[in-house]
Parts: structure tokens; sequence; C-alpha cells
């Protein structure tokens, strides 16, 4: 056969799909695998998204328009405004996932070379997508040390050059439940402004804040309109990722319009998806705020249960619901694989997101975990006793 | 604003896109157009698929795995068998429908500059996904005259250079509706082994072939199984363009892996589409027939009646719902937007896709247009007749 396209070679694998086949031998012999690795919340669609689909009453399950139901980025429209975004629908395109805008926005905004400056540790499948598009990530350090928080603008300033053409946040964070303040909004902005850069902001996480900071989106700087693109998902917000349902977001007119090329090429995003997340914004309040709660618990379990095992340290996420936490080992990546394959107690282990797989400067993130905390509070009381236990056990435990 | 990128300039508007914003003015201004232009079937998606989302009993819609349901794809495999394409479940990786199945097929094995060789008339979003993915299309003439037929190995040979990788098919073919017989099938068969190629095959239209003709599947060529990835969609197939469920198969692993990389990247493809399709495999015998026997007679009733205007003529498509028409005109794009802007009979008018869509040969197609056999017989009837009047009135007839 022909080679393989460079591209994906390139392609990393994700330490987290590496452990899956380790997670399943696990299983088969019979050990109880707390997930702690995946965003999969284990809430409940909202019961109008299910509805939708029990009363479904059409006979055809046809093509939608390209850019999405017009009805849908309508209602859309007033969701956004609640969070003083002001769009019409014109801006919104619906996407298959919060993935195909990223990659969308990519493809239309980025020629190969040029190059993309992205804090790290990041959500380990943009990368992915920059080598779909031919681009090149530049990381920016932030540290568990520093609680995340975006370095100085010098920082940034010394990874521009001439190929740089964009930058991209996720806020609140994934992995690090960071929330950008009002002060790194606006360095960023200034940022954006004086390099005349694309700011990609992924904002999916903005129901899951906790700390009464306020959330400042990409959309509500001033004087850089033309150059923010929004990337949204309902995925986590209705817990259901499973639909596939996004969204690119932008006022302006020519990125639209080129993303729009690329939607006409995939004809159209999900219909039945679009159905439940047009439905799903009619969720009652009480499910938001039940949800919401539910998140508030756990976050304080898992943050305070972190810290009370020995050698173990994280810092307080604001938002989303995953903490990238220090462990005292050798080698995340090592000990997370030991947890699946040599270790149990009382037939129970715990798997977790290697830090290095959020990273792109080697040897970053080798001694942190992403834990996410989508787990019912028991469950994710145990599995800290579970953890402690398998850090008191590792072989390459550091102290 | 920063530039954007050149893919995004490069790639092209389909001409039935700039067709769209004239047929909604057209009914705006009370003009009822009859859609000859698009793919998407006015017939029933099957009860099965439709019920298994009445009855839906999950609470959350969550994500399914990046390869796709592991239930979905064993069904799927006695689907084939009965085409006698013999495959393991593992083979099958499901796309959200067969253009994600393009892309990353074309994403997987084709480097930037890469060279890829389609029988021109082609579907137009092929090109859209060799963009993306920064290859080259060339293209190889098949005409009317000849009715779609492949031409001589030598022509394909003149192609072939240092960067040619790949070759693709659409088989049955849209737009032209043509079976490519035993003796075309084993010529390729044997330039994908010379030269190494890929061949990408292009079988969503399977189901429908109404000349008896045998269907030769890639997956039938002997000796280049390595070489061959197949491309599937349901969306024809049992009337769900929407549900975005497709699928890419191919017996080398390596490519597969390669494959893979790109799905886990986007996470899943669509959970409801999936629950859908695998239903739908269950759609009763009387169910296809009927579908089937509804195309035979719309064909019947399409190619007649065309050939039966003065200065028409289409050849007879063997399969798919489509064919490609010559019509008396001195430029398809000018006459299809002239009948949605300056004609209506009684109140009536056509829409049709102009035949330069399909070509990247310069000037190729200008007298052809695509015409999908996706209305009832008494709408094709009248839009045949409509269809008639307004060459009779078009400026720009030639003969």
């Amino acid at each position: 056969m022909p080679q393989l396209s460079n591209r994906a070679v390139e392609m990393p694998q994700s330490p987290i799909r590496k452990l899956a086949p380790l997670a399943a031998a696990a299983k088969e012999r019979g050990v109880k695998v707390y997930h702690l690795n995946i965003g999969q919340p284990d809430l409940k669609t909202p019961q109008e998204g299910l509805d939708v689909l029990r009363n479904i009453d059409r006979t055809i399950l046809e093509y939608s328009p390209s850019q999405g139901f017009k009805s849908y980025r309508e209602k859309l429209v007033d969701y956004y405004a609640k969070y003083k975004i002001h769009l019409t629908a014109d801006d919104i395109i619906i996407t298959s996932g919060g993935s195909e805008a990223v990659l969308f926005a990519f493809m239309s905004c980025l020629n190969p070379g040029d190059e993309i400056i992205i804090p790290e540790p990041a959500y380990a499948n943009y990368m992915a997508f920059a080598i779909s598009a031919g681009a090149k990530i530049r990381s920016i350090a932030t540290t568990i040390e520093e609680g995340f928080s975006l370095p100085k603008v010098e920082e940034f300033e010394k990874l521009i050059n001439e190929r740089t053409r964009a930058t991209l946040i996720c806020n609140p964070n994934n992995p690090t439940g960071y929330l950008y303040t009002r002060r790194e909004m606006n360095q960023i902005r200034d940022l954006v402004k004086k390099y005349d850069l694309y700011l990609f902001s992924d904002e999916v996480y903005r129901e899951f804040i906790y700390t009464g900071s306020p959330y400042i989106s990409a959309c509500h700087l001033e004087g850089i309109e033309d150059n923010v693109v929004l990337i949204d998902s309902v995925s986590k917000r209705y817990s259901e990722c499973g639909i596939r349902i996004g969204a690119l977001i932008t006022k302006n007119p020519e990125i639209r319009q080129a993303v729009m090329k690329f939607c006409q090429a995939r004809l159209s995003p999900p219909l039945l998806g679009q159905l439940v997340a047009e439905a799903s914004i009619n969720a009652s309040e009480e499910y938001m705020r039940e949800v919401y709660d539910e998140y508030v618990d756990r976050r304080k379990c898992l943050i305070d249960g972190l810290n009370r095992i020995p050698g173990v340290y994280s810092p307080i996420p604001m938002g989303a619901f995953y903490t990238m936490a220090r462990l005292p080992v050798d080698d995340s990546e090592k000990f997370c694989a030991w947890c699946l394959t040599d270790f149990d107690y009382e037939g129970e282990t715990v798997m977790m997101a290697p830090g290095a797989g959020f990273y792109t400067t080697p040897g970053a993130g080798r001694d942190e975990v992403r834990i996410a905390y989508v787990l019912k509070k028991e469950d994710l009381l145990r599995a800290l006793f579970v953890l402690e236990k398998a850090l008191e056990a590792y072989p390459g435990r550091t102290c």
C-alpha cells in the first residue's frame, strides 16, 4: 500500500486512549474501575430533550440546513443574551459538536505553517485539529504553582513572529478548571488587537463557574469583534455529549462565509441532535440548578479529598468539572497504567488522564493527572480512598 | 482581521448554493419550484428507524465509541455479506455521514500536493475535501456521448506521476447514474495494483441499480485489499440523510489506525443517528422493494420525458437517482438561474444543478444539468412539462 499522510503519522494518540485497553483488561479480571479520566457526565439529559425524540412526528429524517435550523439559532440568541453575549441568528453556525467548530475555525483561518498560541496544559484534541489544518501550536506554560493563571503578556510576545495568526483559550478551562480574570481577558484583548490575531475561545463550560467570579466571554471584549470566534457545545451543558451539537459563532461575516464552505461540503449537522438541543434550551431552572449544585458538591468533595492525601496537591478549580492535580509519582503515565495493570484495592482501582497528554512541552505534566468530577459523591469518595491506597503501594512514589 | 486561509479562499462554492437564494426569492414571489437539484429523497424513513426514537429509554445521551457502536458494526457485517462483501466488525469505522468518511480517508492517506485521479463529472464535494487535505484532483473526462463510461487505461496512465497517490470512484455514480462494468472495475484494479494507489470507492447507491447488471464493489477486487477504502452512508439507502451516519471500511489495519486518530479527535459519531441506522437494517424487504420500485418508475418517467423534449438528451442511468442531461442552452448555469429569476409557467418553475459544478475542467458541462428523480411521478411529469416550456422561452437556447 502507499504511504499514509504525514499528518496521520504525526497525529498523537492521546494517553487516555493508550490506557483504554488496560482498563478493559482490568474489568475483564473483575476489577471495578472508577473513571476519573473522562468528561462524560453521569447526570441526566433534560427531560425536554428526551421527550422531543419520544414525540417525534417526522416521517423523513432529512437534511437540515448546513448552517443549522434557524429556529434553533434564534433560540440560541436568547440563550446567549442571558450571558450578555448579543448576537443575531446569522452570527451562529451549528456544528457537529464543538470538535467540528474547532476544526472548521482552524481550516478557515490558518494556513499550513501558521502558528497558534495556546496556554498549556490544554485540551489534547486542539493538537489533532491543528495538525489537520497543518498549523503549529506554540504553547505558553501555565503552572500548577501559580494556579494555572496566565503568564505576563511578555511571555506571549516572545512567541509572536510573522507566522503567528491566532491564539486560543478555553474558559473555564479544560483541563485545569481555571477561569480567566477580567485582567487576563483584557490582556488577551490587547494582544489580539496589537498583533491582529484571531482569538478562538472555547467556552463550553460557562454554566459551571463556582466562585462567584464574573464570566468574561471573548465576545464581551470590545474592539476585537472581527477577530473573535466563539467555540461552543451543548455536550456538557445538558449532559448530551452523544448528540454532537456545537456551534461556531462570530460577528465577522468573512469568517462565517469561509466556515460555511466547509459546512456545505459536509451537508448538514445532525438533525436529531439539533431537535434535542433546541428542546433542551427549555430545561427548567430547577434542572440547571440541581446540576450546578451537584458539581459544587462534587468539586468540594474531590478537591478536599485530594489535598488530604499525603503528597497530593490540587489547586481549587473555579469552573468546568476537572482539576489538574500533582501526585507524588515518578511518571503519571506509568502510574495511571500501573493502577490498571498491577493494582487493585478490594477489587477496585482508578483510571485518570496522565498530565503529559495536555502539554506539548516535553517532560511537562509528568507528575500531574487530570481528574474529572463526573461521578456521584459516594463514588468520588471511594475513588479518592482507592487512589490513596494506590499511591501508598506504587513503587515509583517520589515522596 | 488577519487573512483567511488559502484553502478557505480556494474552496469553491457549489453552483447549487449560488442558486439557493434565487430559489428562495422565487418562492417568495409565490412561484412553485420543483426541486430537481437535490439528492434528498421524499420517501419515508423506515418505521423501524423512527420507532427506535419513539421508544428511546436512555436517560443520558452520552458519547458513543469513536469507532461507532459495536452492535451496529456487527449488524453491518451481515448487511454487507448480502452483497458478498465479507468483513469483520473491526473493518468498519462509523462516521458522521459519508462526508466525514471521505474527509478522513483523504486526511489519512494524502499529503498536501498529492494527486488523486477522479473521473468527471463527479460529486462536487470531493473537491472540498481534497482542498481540506491539500490534495489535488486530476480529472479524467467521461462524456455524455459515451454514456459516461470510463476511458481506456492509457488515459489514466497519462495523468500518473510521482505525486499520484490515489483514485476515487463513485459507483453507482452521482451525478451520472453510471454503473461500472466488470471490465472497467478490473481495469481500475490493475491500475491500482500496478501503481500501488489507494482506491477510494464511494458506493452509497448500491441499493439502486436498475439494469440487472452486476454490482462490482471495490471490495470484490482481488489482490488490492490493502489499497481499498470503501465510503458508505445510510443517507440514501433509508432516506435518512439528516442523521449523518456513514462508514469508512477497509481491510487495511494501518489505514484504520490512522483514520481512528481523526475519529478520536472528534470523539464520537452521532449517537442518535447510530440508533436509527442500526434499527433501519431491520427494514422489511417490502419497504426496500417499494422504494426500489418507486425509483424504477421515476427513472423511466424522467428519462423518457427528457428525451422527448426537443433538443434534450439524457443517457439511461443504470443506478443511483440522478441523470446528467444535455440541454439546448448556451450556459446551463445561466439557464438554471434564469428559470428561477425570469421564468415561470402557470406559477411554476424548476430548479436543477448546473453541470459545470461537477467538472473541474474549465468549460466542461456547460450544456449539462444534473437532475435528481427524488420527486413523486406526477410532480416529475409536471416538472418535465415546465422544463420544456422554459426551454421554449429561454433566450439563450442554442437549437
